[in-house]
């Protein structure tokens, strides 16, 4: 790539050029301290904090042809805003790692910033980036924190589900997967390479499953909205249901019982497609479940098997291993 | 490299496994949730947390031949903790977000877990690993978040120094550096390729300087002694003394006089270089120093520069350019 005086490389620049530019794309701080100083100091009301961490990585994660500096940006903030609302908390700020090549243009972090401002203002209103760290990579990284607030709320599990509760989603099952797939499908060369995305060409349909995949909007405030409606378990599902749910069952020492007519019309994507970053819970036998879940199953008695479905084993079709990850409590 | 069944790749294990082998070298965790669930909740006794994070990245920051698993576990938790305590905190969580290449050893990964927890246990006890994210990439990157508790304190900032303030060291200053030029003058092929370190040619002050290097010991408790003792700026040393202390002037609106007869034998190093993580704090007028700080200069009103040495116009050697982040509040 050209040197260019309108929009040059983050090379190009000191670190503390680029930090102000990156800064300049965010409201003003309104942390007790924000960016600027060693480290952040935010407000952590009911003194405690909710806390975690997700990457993203080109390559394994997304590829520069289909994904937009913006597109980054908010699907960076959006799977760590889902892991703190999984907890039944809300997200008060984040901290992010960004580690690029030296030829990556400015104009791109911009984007990448506004991303993350965007996804913070839309998911996660009053959540905003206080803090982060510039590097030089050769490989394209993001590396978020996510912090939150409980505000008083016990935090809501995946150990909680008990028999009889009743299993519920937040959120869209198998669209990313769908998009993923149309990027696959239709947007490489013969020999593989990925090609930009032609909007043009997609359906109302297809050009959703593909702003799940390269946007996604998880219900983050439907996180402690679960908390107060008495969910005994939550998670996000980021693995796709069944092995998330696999998780949910071993740390409950439950089984979970699906049931594929709520499963809508692509049964196998809603079971296995990853990066939907719904939100799964458990509620007791009976509850009113809280506005936008529905229910999807049961908890039943631990059997041979963590995962049933309409009662029968699952023939872990799409590549799902049932037994791989019984025992684990990671994710 | 080839498969072996006493030490896989990380590529051969699924991430659970991986997982669960790093969880196993960490002791127990104290946290109100630690690892495993979506994310960690930690205490934040006095109703405010810390937040900090700073990245590594094979290349620029480290170099395989040079630094093992545990010297970079170590290192990646160290300049954090020093973040955390450059404000006046303790730390009190890590979160890690660890992207490897496939065919890295699981041996590897589980000395660098090893790191992360001594570092914690030596530099500041009662802070542990509490959370964080494993994915695949072509360049091995460490990023960390740190949190920490300001235990009611309020925080020391960069911008609070005052004209007749003590500037003040803790730690050591350009042993980093010095180890930093051992590796690259003793350490390389004539082509400029690392090789192995061979510890039996180096001298003991040379071994410490490599030490300073790879394994530095930021003085984390004295951050929160610093704050005790009234200080009214704070930051951590990591791009070299002048460097820093100019972000420190910026941000207070004030020069950095710098006194040479106080910054040991190696003067040009002892300013510029960088990676001590030492903290450079400034105190009012008469201050008692606390344990560990050493008078380095003073704060006098602000001029036309941010940093003189001997009340004269540092000349900018060592690569150092005054001016390039005279304005910069980051770092």
């Amino acid at each position: 790539m050209n040197s260019s005086a309108l929009d040059p490389t983050v090379g190009e620049l000191s670190e503390g050029a680029v930090l102000r530019r990156i800064l300049a794309r965010f409201p003003a701080s309104e942390a007790l301290v924000g960016p600027g100083d060693d480290a952040a100091v935010l407000a952590a009301p009911d003194g405690r904090v909710v806390a975690t961490t997700d990457t993203l990585v080109h390559g394994p994660d997304f590829r520069l042809a289909w994904s937009s500096g913006f597109d980054l940006g908010w699907k960076a903030a959006a799977v760590n805003l889902a892991d703190v609302a999984a907890m039944g908390a809300r997200p008060t700020a984040l901290l992010v790692a960004l580690a690029m090549p030296n030829d990556t243009r400015l104009s791109f972090v911009e984007q990448l910033a506004d991303g993350l401002r965007d996804a913070c203002d839309t998911i996660a209103p009053g959540c905003a980036v206080e803090g982060g760290d510039l590097t030089v990579s050769d490989t394209l990284t993001i590396a978020v924190t996510a912090l939150g607030s409980l505000d008083g709320r016990a935090p809501v599990l995946r150990s909680g589900a008990r028999p009889g509760d009743v299993l519920a989603v937040a959120g869209e099952l198998g669209a990313a997967a769908r998009g993923l797939a149309i990027l696959f499908d239709r947007f490489r060369t013969p020999s593989g390479e990925p090609v930009p995305i032609d909007a043009g060409v997609l359906n109302a349909d297809e050009a959703r499953s593909l702003a799940a995949q390269l946007r996604p909007e998880p219900p983050v405030a439907l996180g402690p909205a679960a908390a107060d409606a008495g969910a005994t378990a939550l998670m996000d599902v980021s693995d796709g249901l069944v092995l998330d749910a696999s998780r949910l069952a071993a740390a409950s020492d439950v089984t979970v019982d699906l049931d594929s007519s709520a499963l809508g019309r692509d049964l196998s994507a809603a079971l296995t497609g990853g990066e939907d970053h719904a939100l799964l819970a458990s509620f007791p036998p009976a509850s009113q479940l809280p506005y936008g879940f529905r229910a999807v199953g049961r908890i039943v008695e631990r059997s041979q098997h963590p995962v049933l479905i309409d009662g029968a084993v699952h023939d872990g079709r799409g590549g799902w291993d049932p037994y791989r990850d019984w025992d684990a409590h990671g994710g």
